[in-house]
């Protein structure tokens, strides 16, 4: 029986269970990689395990998120990172270097190989044909240390792609497609595996920016295979040697199949706050916009970027908008200063910001209020962008360039086709490796510098046999981790401080939240479906840990997120019946008792003291995880074991 | 009897008055510029004085400060500034447009011209022979409006310039050399007019970067001759009709004098915390660093960064050193792009920023705790890089690159010689003035938008007889406006919100002041000599105005302050005799009886009467002044007088 792409480079990499889906299995870690905002605690609890180098081939530590630099807590961080990197074997990226996810398909990223990344974003990997995965810090800190990972067994869907786009349309419309298609919690313990003719026609920038985004369908990964195309790009980036071709047997067996013909896709957005709420650009077409932003892990690479030069030059950008380029790495914005390319832009009246993360992640530019901003970002959450009345249209890069020049949502289709024919990916990258900082040979002569806003994270115990306590707090579906640890320019600089980030613990939901966590000392979450979608930020899970949360009863978990709680011994129940849902009221007193049984068989009776009424929820965890809960959480497990 | 150059332009514009030195003059003001962060506020007044248009030749309002964007405070502001500007006859400068007199004299200065600005380093426009002063936001409208500004006709200090610069000295180390010859406050009252042989060598952003930094010795303004250098300046930005030739008479009479033999100077570098606390940079050579900034409406010129980007040219920026470059404007950006320039500096590991203010004024780029950086900025304040703890030493575009390169503090003599031998302002600079906003034909038809962080500012009252308050605190000399309204990039986003700023008044002084002053419903502050230094921002009155201030007694008060202070309607009270500054407390009451009679005869008994002394004070103020203060403030005159 033939296998799927996703299936050979598992088997590769199974260190313990079987590869039947549903069930958990344990995958050996080629390399990581971390970026700043998740970083500093993933360091931290990598110190907490005393191993003196990472055991990983390569492990990498960005700098890409907190790069305002607003107090000094930014550069603190920069500084700790940069040392315990040395000290521990870690290659340091400098702030500048870029996008941890372009820079590590630029100068790192290898077609069978295993990636766990501290962010959301990793799957980009998927675009040049590894297996790229996001994960909790704490995950990543254990890999590093020479821990297997695990997931649970996925299901692989088929993503054929038929044709070629037509001019005008491109990557970024095929993800928005899927994304329509699945929906964001379509993708959950899931891979995304595209294949067909229309791969072809795709260059691993395309490629990337489709896995990228697929991090939005809530799928654990999605891949590409490695082909000519990937050969091509490595060899560009002088890295030949990496490559080896990848492929999906003939005859894999994929657990869904979806066709996509390319010739038929339309320019699309992402409309607001959800990245599957998909239009045609057609019927947005003539919306008067305030701010265009182009860049970010998505769309910010060389071959985007060229396009963009290309769509600007000769043209200036409305009165009325403010357009700003982020290139996605040092390396991207070098070759654009050396070809000309961003002096078309500046020309046209761009504003250039940093290789970093920035408006993406609301770190600078955030929109004016009620303001509309087009940008080709992955993620359009309400209030992500730092101006919570905002409308944020996520689009590709050619949709956006042509807007800005006319100041509403404009359909490339017919308008931009002579002016990127010419463009293609850069035959050869300039390399130049000096914002790397490689380890020291000798790790213990390193002294790690830590600044005064670095702080312990919160302790966790083991798990009580009853719990009583109240429902602080009841929200809907969909959920995101920006809604549970909002991530703005104003708090990413305390993402090493965890007891000033709880004060701001779903207050986007309600802002007394933390007050009462802490005034009723600490209690249970109620929501809905795919609770926790979004990024792979622990600090959803630290920050609920430090208020004393016990529980959160949903109707369904995003993956990441579950596994957060989950490693920081939080229950993470799931209604039997999801019409329960509807008898949780706030401030109701919940009795959960014989709770060590109730974990053991994966089920549990919650008495809702306020009305009466007996609720059934069940545990959708693995053996492993079991005894992560029991201990309360992976840290104590592991002091357990030794 | 000759003029000095400084004479001859104020003669031309003398409105009120004559030229008698220490006596008031009014002048007429061509043209006015405003910066975002003074701007809003500025506007604001200028709408509250119902001019449908301005009637300056030319005012220009500029974006370079609240570019970052942290939230929707920055964008609405901007957008505030657009639309008014739009509606009322001021050309708009976009945000990435570029730093305010970098820009100003790029486009627009022109010698023999008057300039107002609403930010302290307006006279850097004295290097292309304007008379350039900075002021508050409220002198500005006034200027719009039509109205002529006042000053005490300053005394003229003849700075002769002899010989020439030898490779790695520069125009940074003559405004250091004069600041530590005549400090943060030998400049009260003065004009600094650079005259003589050595002038010739020097080229208009040479020049700029000295009248830039003369706003340091909290002088009226600094000017530089308008000669065959200015004209090739202004031909090379393709205004040669803009040019006239301008010259102090030879037999000029000035106040002082002093000669710098420009082949004696070394680098030098003004160390924590003052502008005037200057070293040679070999007494500081070998010191570790871990920031180095360059930029600023100092140090940003193309010729400048040209420099800069000669030696970075194939090195590698150290290890444990971020190196940070903000060109000064779009022209500047746009010209290291094209040639090239632009690109060797991002290939040593530079990270470019936007073309703004920046780290200058402690919006990002803040260096970590305890940090040593190096800035070709103007002003090291402590606290004003958004690290308290953190020590800034200003020095020129040279110093800084090379010691960005070697990690350590460098001495660029006889290092950087072969790099910058080449480097000449250029012949021809990109003229695309494609991100200026020009206004509306007609001005009725524009909507001024306004977003909510914009509030109404504070009302002042009538002088009252008598004042019975406390003193609220009690401060040294040279406190800053950034003591007094403290500007980082926390609190520039609500620059156009005085309630919210006001909580955060003198705080770096004493936190508890605001809630002092709050709750002993306003009072009265004591200070040392120049009280009040640094920039122009009138927020520095509007704070202590808005928590109920009524006087400050001080033993002297920087220029631009105490006018603010004296709009604003708050008594700029001068110990009589200063050794009486020793006798106030904190919490002593104060009696002040017979205001009007008192401010009338320019002499107040002030009575403390929590130790029953009496003490003398003093206001050194003209009769429009006198009248001012009585009618509480420049904006209840304008009333009056309608």
């Amino acid at each position: 029986m033939g296998l799927t792409l996703t299936e050979k480079i598992i088997k590769e990499h199974l260190v313990v269970g079987e590869m039947i889906r549903g069930t958990e299995i344990g995958i050996r870690i080629d390399n990581t990689l971390t970026q700043d905002s998740t970083g500093t605690m993933a360091y931290l609890q990598f110190e907490a395990m005393d191993v003196p180098k990472v055991k990983t081939k390569k492990s990498i530590a960005y700098i890409d998120h907190n790069m305002l630099q607003t107090g000094p807590e930014n550069m603190d961080d920069h500084i700790y990172i940069q040392t315990v990197a040395k000290k521990h074997g870690i290659i340091f990226s400098k702030p500048g270097n870029g996008i941890c996810h372009q820079v590590n398909i630029e100068r790192f990223g290898k077609p069978g190989e295993t990636l766990l990344g501290s962010d959301s974003h990793t799957p980009t990997g998927g675009g040049i044909g590894m297996l790229a995965i996001g994960a909790g810090g704490l995950d990543v800190a254990v890999a590093m240390a020479g821990g297997e990972y695990y997931i649970t067994m996925p299901e692989i869907v088929k993503v054929e792609l038929k044709g070629k786009l037509q001019p005008g349309v491109t990557s970024k419309d095929i993800i928005l497609e899927v994304l329509k298609r699945f929906t964001v919690k379509g993708g959950i313990n899931r891979v995304f595996e595209y294949v067909g003719e229309g791969v072809k026609s795709l260059s691993v920038p395309d490629r990337a920016t489709i896995t990228n985004m697929g991090a939005e369908l809530g799928a654990t990964t999605s891949i590409f295979p490695s082909d000519e195309e990937t050969k091509l790009f490595l060899k560009a980036q002088k890295r030949e040697d990496d490559f080896i071709p990848l492929n999906a047997d003939v005859d894999a067996i994929y657990d869904e199949e979806t066709v996509i013909d390319l010739g038929q896709l339309v320019p699309m957005a992402a409309a607001p706050h959800s990245p599957d709420n998909i239009k045609p650009i057609d019927e947005l077409e003539g919306m008067k916009i305030n701010q265009v932003a182009i860049g970010s892990c998505t769309n910010s690479s060389l071959y985007d970027l060229m396009k963009v030069a290309s769509i600007l030059e000769g043209n200036t950008v409305a009165e009325e908008v403010s357009l700003v380029i982020s290139p996605g790495s040092k390396q991207v914005l070098n070759m654009l200063a050396e070809n000309g390319s961003l002096a078309k832009m500046i020309d046209a009246g761009a504003r250039i910001l940093e290789c970093g993360c920035g408006p993406c992640i609301g770190m600078g530019q955030s929109p004016n209020t009620k303001g509309i901003s087009l940008r080709t970002f992955n993620r359009n959450f309400k209030g992500r962008s730092g101006t919570t009345d905002a409308d944020v249209y996520l689009v590709s890069p050619e949709v956006a360039a042509i807007s800005a020049i006319h100041g509403v949502i404009t359909n490339p289709v017919g308008k931009v086709g002579e002016a990127v024919a010419g463009v293609e990916v850069a035959k050869e990258f300039k390399v130049h490796d000096n914002m790397f900082v490689v380890p020291a040979e000798e790790g213990e002569e390193v002294e790690v510098i830590k600044g005064p806003n670095i702080k312990p994270f919160p302790k966790t115990e083991k798990l009580k046999d009853s719990i009583h306590k109240n429902v602080l707090i009841v929200v809907e579906d969909n959920i995101t981790t920006d809604h549970i640890m909002p991530s703005n320019a104003k708090l990413l600089p305390y993402r090493s401080n965890i007891p000033y980030l709880s004060d701001y613990c779903l207050t986007p939901c309600d802002p007394e939240f933390p007050a009462r966590a802490k005034e009723q000392d600490g209690g249970i979450i109620v929501a809905g479906h795919n609770y926790g979608q979004g990024s792979s930020r622990e600090h959803a899970a630290l920050a609920p840990l430090y208020l004393g949360i016990k529980a959160v009863i949903a109707k369904s978990f995003a993956r990441i997120h579950k596994n957060n709680l989950i490693n920081n011994g939080i229950l993470p129940l799931i209604f039997k019946d999801e019409k329960d849902y509807d008898s949780l009221n706030l401030r109701d007193r919940l009795s959960l008792d014989n709770v060590l049984a109730g974990v053991e068989a994966k089920e549990l009776i919650v008495k809702n003291e306020t009305t009466g009424k007996e609720i059934k929820v069940v545990l959708d965890i693995t053996d492993r995880q079991k005894e992560m809960i029991l201990a309360g959480g992976l840290i104590n497990m592991m002091k357990e074991n030794v």
